[in-house]
């Protein structure tokens, strides 16, 4: 069997709280993250909380980077979610566990979409990534 | 021990595919499905990919509901992570495998932020919600 994705689900205890409640600074890291495990972002979107706390998503194709923090605890929960065989969600994990300093990290892997077919599953191209486009009507689907 | 979230993690297998790639629907399903629960929605996202496929996050106060669908296969990999006692993702699960008419769904629960305190973690109260404000320095947080 194989796995259509791979789902980080990271749990960042005794961080920086300073970091995880400035807004420009979690959206610098977590779009960074995206870059170092080689994602094309799609779309980004983050929002600070009252008092205090941030939630923000990197769409990048096919998955998504999520982080939800409450500095007032040092916690941030980050989901990492990738597909394909290019992206290196462990190079995200490693950079995010070191940029929000956390003293206390744990990661638990959950492979997503694990489908009773042989051989691999193909990754749709990135190189043909057009977000935009419909070409469903061109190619057979699986009903 | 308390958790901060709930995390549902979803495999939704042998699904509608016409829904699964149809960007409109998919939306209105997603959306709908955070009302279902009582969310407060932040942010809307979603985008369609070629050949086919779509990617899309619902961010609701403090937490998210996401989905990556691959219609060619007729599998959805969806995320309803929920903060405090208001939300109720088994709802929007539910109405979720409903919609996408999976005949194969299954469902994973993971407790986001299991902090070592006694008694219950408050969670940010939902009518002070204002996604712009900074009010972090009037209050003390945990360094």
């Amino acid at each position: 069997m194989h796995a259509l994705g791979r789902h980080l689900l990271l749990e960042l205890k005794v961080c920086n709280s300073k970091v995880l409640n400035d807004l420009k600074k979690v959206q610098e890291i977590m779009v960074s993250a995206a870059k170092e495990a080689k994602a094309t972002i799609v779309e980004i979107s983050f929002h600070k909380f009252s008092p205090f706390g941030i939630s923000g998503v990197v769409v990048i194709a096919e998955s998504h980077i999520s982080i939800h923090t409450w500095p007032e605890y040092g916690y941030a929960a980050i989901d990492i979610f990738t597909c394909g065989d290019v992206l290196k969600p462990e190079t995200a994990a490693n950079y995010l566990v070191d940029k929000f300093q956390s003293k206390n990290p744990s990661v638990m892997e959950v492979k997503r979409g694990m489908l009773s077919r042989e051989g691999r599953l193909p990754h749709k191209p990135l190189k043909n990534f057009t977000p935009e486009d419909d070409r469903a009507k061109e190619l057979q689907m699986v009903s």
